[in-house]
């Protein structure tokens, strides 16, 4: 049976696709090795056969599935593994968090690292970058990322409430990682890859989790190299 | 055996206290029937028992258990009935919904409306709640919802990673209800007790489960009577 996931691929093969990410480690939560399938960002051709435009996208046999959350749930469906969800409400719970994540993190952390995406990737796929982040925020990648190192301060007063579990836990989820833990992860470890700023303090609590992440696994997150 | 809910009891016994509602929803939830007991904002003596200050407090026999969170916990653990988490994730990202709403919610919430609150308490308990806020806030009541046509505007733009659930589910924990909705409730049905300020649209599909909710438990929240 085939299981292959589509994902941004860079220059010297690095894979900076934050959704895939999600995906990934989702994978890697069920015990599941796919063939991974980098395609450029702006070779759109690539992944024409999914009738729409965006990675990732998970082929599981005759199934073509795209949405990370969407292929979350189709993994904990219909592979065994430990759940990424414990069940409805915390699928339930999990999808507002993706939302949280992606409407709330994801607009502040986007405009401080998309510059040093620039520098792993080809010039037609920077150009295309460029493009998509400058029309969508109305601003230069330059002006956009000007005053990151103010502006990553109410980044950081954002993650309160995810800070705030881990008072109680290891985890976001509990005891053990789940699906929300990759959402969250999966904005670190694109910054990891793309950009050498940094966006946690040393002492913040999310650091700390964010080692435990690189950890799972094997260390299969801490095997893609670092942006330095 | 005694089981008894401390919470904030205003004039024509109105009971408006915010995390209360939490708390009373969940024992529904359970089919639990405490002895409610209103207690006077200003009177921290009738709550000198529990060792700290603030309502909602249960009595479960022998225990004594204060902060919405940890009695939504107990009330999980020790009593039958229907989860009110659905297990540990579900647990976990109720916690995490719980400090969301907390800090960016009810920071915009309070400001608009707790000016309503002082028609429905008396003259002490008004004095010390205006006390309270307008020292957390630095501004009167009166300038804190001056604003409030416009500012309801950015507060219904925030409830959107809750909303995003509802195109999915009928509820944001799911088919049913759980505690992440009666957190998400208590802050409505606060408002909807001690101001007529209408912090919804009618389209809005919040408004739609505010309805769902209000219906609940035989309709246990509609029957405390909306400030008109």
């Amino acid at each position: 049976m085939t299981l292959a996931l589509y994902e941004l691929g860079g220059l010297n093969d690095r894979r900076y696709s934050l959704f895939s990410w999600r995906t990934r480690m989702a994978l890697a939560h069920k015990g599941l090795t796919p063939e991974f399938k980098p395609v450029r960002v702006s070779d759109k051709a690539a992944i024409a056969f999914s009738k729409q435009d965006k990675v990732p996208i998970l082929i599981d046999g005759e199934e073509v599935i795209h949405d990370s959350f969407r292929i979350a749930q189709h993994l904990d469906t219909c592979h065994c593994g430990p759940s990424l969800f414990g069940g409805e409400v915390g699928q339930s719970l999990s999808r507002f968090f993706n939302t949280w994540a992606d409407r709330t993190l994801v607009p502040r952390l986007a405009p401080m690292i998309s510059i040093d995406v620039l520098q792993i990737v080809d010039e037609a796929d920077g150009k295309h970058l460029r493009g998509v982040i400058e029309t969508a925020f109305g601003k230069t990648l330059e002006e956009l990322s000007a005053n990151r190192d103010k502006d990553v301060i109410a980044f950081r007063r954002l993650l309160d409430p995810a800070r705030a579990n881990l008072r109680a836990q290891p985890f976001i989820s509990g005891a053990q990682p789940a699906y929300a833990d990759y959402i969250l992860f999966s904005l670190f470890q694109w910054a990891r890859i793309v950009s050498p700023f940094e966006l946690l303090e040393a002492s913040d609590a999310l650091a700390a989790w964010r080692e435990r992440m690189l950890d799972r696994h094997g260390g299969f997150a801490r095997a893609y190299p670092a942006r330095v």
